[in-house]
């Protein structure tokens, strides 16, 4: 019997979104999860520490492409499985810039591509300078580490950053710091896309995000009222980044939009992302099938919508005790047309548990319905 | 961690097709697989024979009620587990029915239902009286036993069934044949429909199947050209059906069309069926998910079709090589449109290994896109 078979580093919930299209499509995904009891236990084969050569190795040998579920595999690792042939898939040469935010803005500037302004920072006295000649505040951010808000932090002056201007507190983050200016944006875009090794690429509608604590919280696809100009923008954007640092996958890019219509890039995401979930029911082929085409370089699915609108809300951690199944019944009583995802994660208090989605001809009814569905789950209603 | 923990018997591809909407639910899905590596190996949480009462109340015992991906699980071992409190979906007293034609029959024409003339054959005078008086042929079934055309025979005289009606064949069949009147029928439709123990019901519209060689190979949604009248029709009779036989969970209705109009019940499956399959990317909820939501007793999903039209496409086995893969490439180059289904089985010709779904505005670019992308995959284009 032929097998095309993924491996997937990181068994939380996008590893666990990658499991349906791979049954569906007849592909064998195989995870190596962190623990036992991931989000992505049912696909997971094998549990063991991604930072070690020899266990991702070991991995390795039992499929035909390593992808990820985070971005957090050390270089060194990836590019040992490189040297020995395995197929990674995005490349270490594109996870580079993924895992150093600063590494990230100087190609992005090399490629001329539009992003706030930044520097690099290696003390108070230069984030001073940057903070006064931008308006009085800025944001500053460890290159490494950082994600869904963490890692991120609103300075009007280096005193509100000291400890991680201390010697102790650069160490940690390798010796720098990135600022950048504190955009007066009028929303959050984000864009899809993918490419595969040969080179196929392909984007999805440009989607408006909305985040609340630095966390993606609701998104409406396509973004409401989006010039053709500003749609065929974003989607050049994604092309030449994916292009220009070598993504091979599916991508993310977040971006800023300007009272005067500029998008300016804020983060990358190498891998299916949080803005993306919508695609699952409300594109012709979701991020996460995508994504599994892409790494097995094979051709690309249709991105078209499977109707005007989708919208997805966040599920996230209300306590450390509901998980939102116990409200099922209600939700689903009222809102049939809602589709609920949960993750299978412990309740915590802000934790990515799931999301909901509705597709509709109608984008308000759309967003009313997921809030409202959200909120029953929330047990808020 | 809340859990909701559905229990399948058998390991086929309609076990695998419930996993990815459990996946999505966060529902657990456990199933009881005939034997290692089957088409649902990835959820398979034990191996054994579904006939031996031991060996499914064991499985039971793990999930909080059972459910089936075939009707052949004997009604004793089904009537033991009920007997000791475990929740079976759809009960012993509904799969009674399915698992024998003739007392489906009978428990139909009680209802009042339309369908073929019919009656109960022990000897070959009865037969060819019923022959003779329904113009001259007359479709010969096995009431237990059969499916995908298997136990059906259309016989214009007993001698044509000399062996199932000697003694050693009857007594192989439980003593009695079922000879149904060959309808002139204009088309075949299937009446797709969820029921939950609490009595919630939904029906999907109506269908129109078209079988190659007794086997289902393509299936239209909705049925072209269906009058109101018909539609009302169908999923009236469904909810006859499901009611007057205690169906819960998914079940099909397999009906002929007549030239007047009238439509006549031709076979039953209480479980997801090969006519619903459109329904994963058709329909708002795929019966797939519905039968999950159902078995669970959870409020049934919104049935509406995500666009006009849904076309699918049966991958038979063509030969004992040829499992689909290595055309992948070349078929999602030419329809990126086309949603790709296999089922992980290995060749055999005739075997369903897969299918393919397009769903579109326009039902006979639909058509023509999925049997070309098939045609690919069968490597014959």
């Amino acid at each position: 019997m032929t097998e095309l078979r993924v491996g997937v580093i990181g068994g939380g919930q996008l590893a666990r979104m990658m499991t349906p299209p791979a049954i569906n499509l007849g592909v064998t995904l195989k995870v190596l999860a962190e623990a036992e009891g991931s989000s992505a236990a049912l696909a997971t084969t094998m549990v063991g520490d991604y930072t070690q050569v020899d266990v991702v190795a070991e991995f390795a040998k039992t499929v035909d492409v390593i992808t990820f579920d985070h971005e957090h595999v050390p270089l060194i690792v990836l590019e040992a499985l490189e040297a020995k042939g395995v197929s990674v898939q995005p490349p270490s040469k594109a996870l580079a810039f993924a895992q150093n935010k600063l590494k990230m803005r100087e190609r992005l500037g090399a490629l001329g591509l539009p992003m706030p302004d930044w520097a690099e920072i290696h003390d108070a006295d230069s984030l001073d300078k940057f903070i006064e000649a931008h308006g009085g505040s800025a944001i500053l951010k460890t290159p490494i580490g950082g994600y869904d808000g963490k890692g991120v932090r609103v300075v009007s002056s280096a005193a509100d950053a000291a400890d991680w201007l201390s010697a102790e507190g650069l160490a940690k983050v390798g010796g720098h710091l990135l600022v950048e200016e504190k955009v007066q944006f009028v929303r959050e875009l984000a864009q899809l896309s993918a490419r595969t090794p040969s080179g196929d690429f392909k984007a999805w509608p440009l989607v408006q995000t909305i985040q609340e604590n630095g966390v993606c919280s609701v998104v409406l696809a396509p973004a409401p009222s989006a010039s053709d100009g500003t749609l065929e923008a974003a989607a050049k954007i994604a092309r030449d980044v994916a292009d220009g640092l070598g993504v091979t996958g599916v991508m993310a890019v977040e971006m800023f939009e300007t009272a005067d219509g500029r998008l300016l890039i804020n983060e990358l995401a190498m891998r299916p992302h949080n803005s993306g979930h919508f695609s699952i029911e409300g594109s012709v082929t979701s991020q996460f099938e995508q994504h599994i085409r892409a790494v097995l370089d094979l051709p690309l699915g249709s991105t078209l919508p499977t109707n005007a609108h989708a919208v997805m809300v966040n599920l996230l951690g209300v306590d450390d005790q509901n998980d939102f199944l116990p409200h099922y019944e209600k939700a689903q009583k009222a809102h049939p047309e809602v589709k609920i995802h949960t993750y299978g994660k412990g309740a915590r208090r802000g934790r990515k548990m799931g999301h909901v989605t509705v597709v509709s001809g109608n984008g308000e009814w759309a967003l009313e319905e997921a809030q409202r569905a959200a909120k029953i789950l929330r047990n808020e209603a």
